[in-house]
């Protein structure tokens, strides 16, 4: 089905989205024959991976960076691709600061009181208990469905959290994985994002964990590689090409930029929700669907990294890993790449003092989160080499991060739509994956869901 | 200010939606003499209100319809335009239905149990405490609104409704005033809602309540007017002109349509917030606007008019107001205009329920609505001789009714950016309301203040 460049006058499948979901939805269509086109907005690949260099030619990834047991498409890829991963340095105590002092420990029991600990313990329990009980294919199909989603994740820890210290934590454990606030998200979607990720302990994990390993180079290095390949595959990419109208019916669609218009068979749409209500659709899109794009807004993180002229910290026993203290951050890692002399710390600012730093100067921010830093690991955090954060929000083709969020009553009125393809228009991304949903897992599973639909249409 | 048609290089004020918002704006600013150029994505104006004329020439509206006590800007346009408000039918007997049959009863105090009453009335009264104490132009100063934005309506219900009845009555309520579950909104926004507009329970009431009064021949016609006045007073009216793009800096701002450019000085832009997503701004907004703009999805109703050779249900003693029943209505009104003929029975479908009927076909629809008006006025509600609904989640530029809602936590993260203007960029529409927001007259108070904040500029 392939055909050359010049006698293309339709595609198979246009591909709008080239972050990993895009690329390999693209990718797996291009080797199968089929003539695809993979148009971006950006003038990069990589969606929510991106790349910043400091000044003395480090690489540090601003945008998600792990991957961790269960990531089985993302090893495979990098290893594909001739990348390497490493682990994340994590060598050495933890600290955790609910008082005045950061305290250090090692193994997975903080040092709290034993009543916030048991507290926590038996609701995690619990937690974990529900969310093995769902079909992360259909989690709104659950018999409790109905009252999980009417409930936010913070209704739920004010009744089986009774301990301040523990709901502390669990806030922070739920700012940490979700990049929000707990009245902001549906009890099921926790419950649902949690199954879909083999369990929530291991979201907040490094070793064994989502946040065990990173790629060499950084993974938005990774991204460029896979462009590079879909290129050599024969896959057409446009970059800086904003989609503005998607026209379709029975025999096609036809996918508008303001430079041109591309038709083709199929259209797979690899973006968040938030981004496909920026489309114009032709006829529009029915009414379930695009309400339940409204009810899907993004994540609000800053992600903020600071150079030193060495991992200072690790002299000191300490592993990177803080969790707690005043904010704006409060949960630290050592993201230092594997062989670099200077070191890395970054930390994530979250929910609503996301919302009140990314009003505030660029050098107030970074005094602020130096700040932090220094809280947890003393004075020498102050004298950074280099900074950089990225407000994920602030991108104009992105708005948010880590992944489009549920509140209460969306999962449940609206599941079904989120994945359905509407005629030729079939639905990728992360925010549409069934394992893995908000992880670049979860995007690589979406594509080979998407193109396997789109293949057995084409072919059919 | 104003030039010729043709000698216009650059307007002074750019509106963008021809809703009762714009056109209020754009009124206000040509009569202070402003070159005004109003943009309209339809080929009508008039947003949420729209008239659907029946096979026998009877016209109802499928939008917005009602004025009441309060809307003082509403009543004197009405005035000013030539029009007339008449009250909505509501004399006879009222029906509540909970378990197997609907009983009637006057005045206010429902036939339900005493224990559901009591808990009723103690859990409105609350409400209203709490609602009176807020100031309705910064609710998210006042000092429990951390408490009351973190908590949904939902969860305060659970907690202050023990009573079952009353919990579903009060849904009910919610329902009919928010078009949407009590578990989508925040306890904040609900309690801003009802002190924007006087308190919580003359929004359920017809007389001396926000359904007191209709205006004679549509309040959409009555938009019609108001477009005709403004184009009397020389502003120029765009219909059928979606804006793409729109350029800003402090020179002033360029607007993009498919078929061409306006240069102007000011931009108000009089749309819903899930609307101004899609539209492209050069330089993007802000994050944090973004981000509260991506979490002010619409609400969700269907608007489902019946129309009967006569009222029959007055015959009975009936005026045609019902709440309860097995649904998918759960509040009826009688809708018939005034000197008419036949009868019109009108009906919300609202949240969960619309999600489901916006999916199935229109006669299914029909059918499922004309059985909920006949489980309340008997079998006569079956043989209607013509239907029409109207599901505002369709309507490509508008998706959704009645008005903008706010899940927990959105207030009092992103209160101060709802009206704050952006360089030329100022902002109108019910949602940036202070007084009645989700009301024709929080349009045009917006209107007013956004009108002002332009002209203020434009003359300092």
């Amino acid at each position: 089905m392939r055909r050359d460049e010049d006698s293309r006058k339709r595609d198979d499948v246009v591909v709008v989205g080239a972050g990993f979901s895009g690329l390999h939805a693209a990718a797996r269509l291009a080797d199968r024959g089929f003539a695809v086109t993979l148009i971006e907005a950006r003038e990069r690949v990589g969606g929510r991976a991106e790349l910043h260099r400091f000044p003395n030619g480090d690489t540090v990834d601003v945008g998600g960076q792990w991957i961790g047991p269960g990531h089985d498409r993302m090893y495979r890829l990098v290893s594909d691709l001739g990348a390497r991963s490493y682990p994340l340095y994590h060598a050495g105590a933890r600290l955790l600061k609910l008082g005045n002092r950061a305290r250090r420990y090692r193994g997975l029991i903080p040092p709290a009181s034993p009543w916030a600990l048991i507290t926590l313990e038996l609701a995690l329990r619990r937690f974990e208990h529900m969310a093995a009980s769902l079909d992360p294919e259909a989690p709104w199909q659950h018999p409790k469905a109905p009252v999980w989603d009417r409930m936010t994740v913070a209704e739920w820890m004010r009744r089986h959290l009774r301990s301040r210290t523990a709901r502390r934590l669990f806030t922070i454990g739920i700012g940490a994985v979700f990049a929000t606030a707990p009245e902001e998200i549906s009890l099921l979607h926790a419950l649902f994002y949690a199954r879909a990720a083999d369990g929530f302990r291991g979201l907040l994990e490094v070793e064994g964990g989502a946040q065990q390993d990173r790629v060499f180079g950084g993974i938005a290095d990774l991204a460029e590689r896979y462009a590079a390949r879909c290129r050599r595959m024969g896959v057409r990419l446009l970059l800086g090409a904003p989609v503005t109208t998607i026209v379709h019916d029975h025999g096609g669609v036809r996918v508008r930029m303001d430079t041109g218009e591309i038709p083709a068979r199929r259209a797979i749409l690899a973006l968040p929700p938030n981004q496909l209500r920026r489309i114009r659709f032709d006829p529009p899109v029915p009414a379930r669907r695009d309400r339940l794009w409204q009810r899907m807004p993004a994540g609000r993180a800053i992600k903020c990294i600071a150079q030193y002229a060495r991992p200072f910290w690790r002299e000191k026993g300490l592993s990177g890993e803080a969790v707690g203290g005043r904010g704006p951050v409060h949960v630290t890692f050592d993201n230092t790449e594997e062989g670099a002399r200077a070191g890395l710390l970054m930390g994530f600012v979250i929910g609503p003092e996301a919302d009140r730093l990314s009003a505030v100067p660029a050098a107030e921010r970074r005094a602020a989160v130096l700040e932090s830093f220094a809280e947890f690991f003393g004075p020498a955090a102050r004298d950074a080499i280099a900074y950089v954060d990225k407000d994920w929000g602030a991108e104009e083709w992105t708005r948010g991060c880590y992944a489009g969020l549920m509140g209460p009553g969306t999962w449940t009125a609206y599941g079904p739509e989120l994945r359905a393809p509407i005629g030729p228009l079939h639905f990728a991304g992360t925010e549409t994956a069934r394992r893995w949903y908000g992880y670049f897992e979860g995007a690589l599973e979406a594509a080979e869901r998407a193109a396997d639909e789109v293949t057995c249409t084409l072919k059919g």
